[in-house]
């Protein structure tokens, strides 16, 4: 039984060499039962000049398919599915269900309809996407990581790669942090006192289950990250939101009693503003005086390009009375979801217990690259070219904005990645991001970074992260155009 | 000024290429601060004879590290610290803390303390490692994992790399899991029904989250997978443990109410049954008078190298009523972390929200990777090496035990990587762990499977998925000789 050359197609989108759709297409005919063992396959001549492709590609993905036992050769006949090829399986596929589930009863907790909002995937089509958090292929340094990748895929690491870590991390990269990442924001730590997580994300997500209950109360930065209010929401905890002013939170605004009090003094997000190191003492003294913990979002202390970055309040902390939470996402890429926490050995060990119950540990490979990439300079250099970039798109931006009379809520002394931006009163954010896609215009609206019922509307997060300079200009004016338009409509 | 060569040393533990380790040192000597700007280095034909390398080596991390700024060269006279080079921080860090906190009042929930034992991480160390869940490096196809990371980390795939996906994941993984993975099993399933997780521990995790409150109760089989019952305990839920027989969960022992059934119908875990067919169809039909759902952790369905798999349990559901947990973290290698989830529309909405909210979602690198390993057919000729061997290797292990006269409590009839035994009764595996140690030999002590106060002691696991064919004999002979010294020493 020979398979007729015709059954063979190469799909018009597929990606890869195209001997690897060689051996994809003949793999899965083979998995799916459409080819038989013991089948003959048509000549590599003939599959070439029906494929449009050259014989020697044929030939080097047959040989592939053979060494893998889905192909056999016999003498000079040619190739035939292997008797040892892989078993298709031996049942056929239900139709499709009909779902009888009572799904409002069986469900025992809701996750979804939180403050985080949904975020357009397909931000790189748009001409000017004001984006916040996304990796700017121009900056990036995927060259060395790369690199790094590649080495951390040898046969020397081949146990931080394949190991079940149970709830332990790379030594690696948790001597590097400690050593050197920690030592650089003027914090001491021991391995012990140091977790791996899934991002920052993750480490604010362990941080307040290990901390927080229905009986607790958590200080939280109003406007602050929609994704943290998510989190301490679905803990059940009281929320106090305590609103920031130009110097980031303002310890005498504090309420009496509270038991967590989350912060992010180098850059609040959203509003850029770095606490001065005053009010960082005296944050500390009024937590201090509540009995009260501190977790420190170290939040783009690395993207600190107008002035050098001011030690992270731990590094004040001579009681363990903060939490730290560091993140390798951003700076590197967000795909990479890799951050740490850094608190005291109590609060570490809960934590870790946690995050070997909910997932383990965040895989070897991502972490023993990670520990290449920072410990051969790499990382540093790329923190650096970014600042530089940075700087520029910047001066563009707010050339723009002054040129568009735009107001501007909050700019970082230090830096950043973003503006924060008030539209007139009138302005709904949330609408008028609609009528900006429309024009290939991507900003953030702001009402999700508030807290309770009648947010604000009127403003937006302007990012630099993403976006070219040559485009700065040419966006800006086009998103003043439109708010314009809106004030023409209102008067 | 000039930095004297002696201040240059390679540690002598330092990993990575020699050229490596050079750009690193002067790298951590700039970042540390022990270098200043301007400062002069040796000349390379000094620093190579200091250290003892090749010039040629000195003299290409010189030029990569010019490459990044930390460097810079001035005409002949050779190598300084770069006017442009990474800041060391401008503070000293302080002395290490004394923790004043007081934790057992600060910590809100304790995740400390469940069955999941402590496992030995160096247990590739022991010459007789009867131990589960860790990769062979003589059985792992390294070479072809590693050419397909490396595509992965190609600039076509620059966005899978590094893009926040935010809560989606690797349509293309997504894609071969639908088209591909679950047509194997029986299933079909739509890509909104399907969701990526940290492995089969994320995938439970996330379910139990979703599904289970205080006032729900869940059905387990006993024994079962410990850390599965840590994640029930840490919901809060009622827990009804169910005994298992030589054919897994008996439908007709179930109580009388229960909201979800979680079963390991494949293999059970850790004996190792299979569910029968008629079985299978009498627990759909009990969990439909129940209105329970049931998560069917399809455990090991693919280490069946006795007996082709049977569809899986969810193939058979025309209601909704099966959620579906597989994994590749176990069949590729632990440190993978991969593994899914099937359901309903509703459910996986949810599970995708919270994943969203505790760590996003998987590295988007980790994914591609593994999309090409599967769909280039690295995998299923993986899986294939892996059956034929294990198969020898369970060979060896069934004429050792017969030899030696020990009790097996559970051996898979399709497969599986590991036998079910049981010491006599006097016997506390959980002792005799440390004795065996002692004598190279590691093997699961069985306890934590069991549920509730009294557990059994005298049960263990064998696995053979890391231990070579030719130590088999040997390693049994060992266990064997110390049982029967306990033996005497109890007569």
């Amino acid at each position: 039984m020979a398979i007729p050359v015709e059954t063979f197609f190469l799909a018009p989108e597929a990606e890869g060499t195209l001997q690897a759709q060689i051996q994809q297409m003949i793999a899965q005919g083979i998995l799916s039962g459409r080819f038989r063992k013991g089948e003959k396959l048509p000549s590599s001549r003939k599959l070439a000049a029906h494929l449009g492709v050259s014989r020697i590609t044929v030939t080097l993905a047959l040989t592939e398919l053979q060494a893998n036992d889905y192909l056999e050769s016999r003498d000079r006949s040619g190739y035939y599915v292997s008797e040892n090829a892989p078993e298709p399986p031996a049942f056929a596929a239900p139709s499709p269900r009909s779902d009888t589930i009572d799904w409002a009863r069986a469900l025992g907790r809701r996750f979804t309809g939180g403050d985080t909002p949904e975020k357009p995937q397909d931000w790189a089509r748009y001409p000017y996407p004001f984006i916040y958090g996304q990796t700017d292929p121009a900056l990036f340094d995927h060259a060395n990581w790369r690199h790094c990748a590649l080495q951390a895929l040898g046969q020397k690491d081949f146990q931080s790669l394949t190991a079940d870590y149970y709830d332990r991390d790379d030594p690696k990269l948790i001597e590097f942090i400690a050593r050197h990442t920690l030592p650089r924001r003027g914090i001491i730590a021991q391995p012990v006192e140091i977790l791996v997580t899934m991002g920052a994300q993750n480490a604010l997500w362990l941080t307040a289950q290990v901390l927080l209950t229905q009986r607790r109360t958590a200080v939280i930065e109003n406007p602050c990250y929609h994704a943290l209010r998510d989190i301490l929401m679905q803990s059940r905890c009281h929320l106090a939101p305590v609103n920031v002013d130009r110097d980031g939170l303002p310890p005498e605004a504090l309420p009496d009693a509270a038991d967590v009090i989350f912060t992010t003094p180098s850059h609040q997000a959203p509003t850029n503003a770095t606490m001065p190191l005053a009010r960082r003492r005296a944050l500390l003294a009024r937590a201090a005086e509540m009995e009260a913990l501190i977790v420190e979002d170290d939040y783009e202390f690395e993207i600190s390009f107008l002035r050098p970055p001011l030690p992270a309040l731990k590094s004040l902390d001579t009681e363990g009375r903060v939490i730290y939470v560091g993140s390798f996402s951003k700076s590197i890429f967000p795909g990479l979801r890799l951050g740490y926490l850094v608190g005291s050995r109590s609060f570490i060990r809960e934590c870790r217990a946690l995050r070997a119950s909910v997932l383990r540990h965040p895989p070897g490979h991502i972490q023993r690259t990670a520990a290449y990439f920072l410990s051969l300079g790499h990382y540093d250099s790329l923190v650096r070219r970014m600042g530089q970039v940075f700087a520029r798109r910047r001066s563009a931006m707010e050339a723009a904005l002054a040129e568009h009379g735009l107001d501007v809520a909050g700019r970082g002394v230090f830096g950043g990645s973003s503006i924060w931006m008030q539209a007139p009163e009138h302005v709904d954010m949330g609408r008028m991001d609609a009528r900006l896609r429309a024009k290939g215009v991507l900003v953030e609206p702001g009402h999700p970074f508030f807290h309770g019922e009648n947010r604000p509307r009127n403003f937006y997060r302007l990012a630099y992260s993403s976006i070219s300079s040559a485009r700065i200009a040419a966006g800006i004016e086009r998103l003043a155009g439109e708010l314009a338009l809106s004030a023409e409509n209102t008067a």
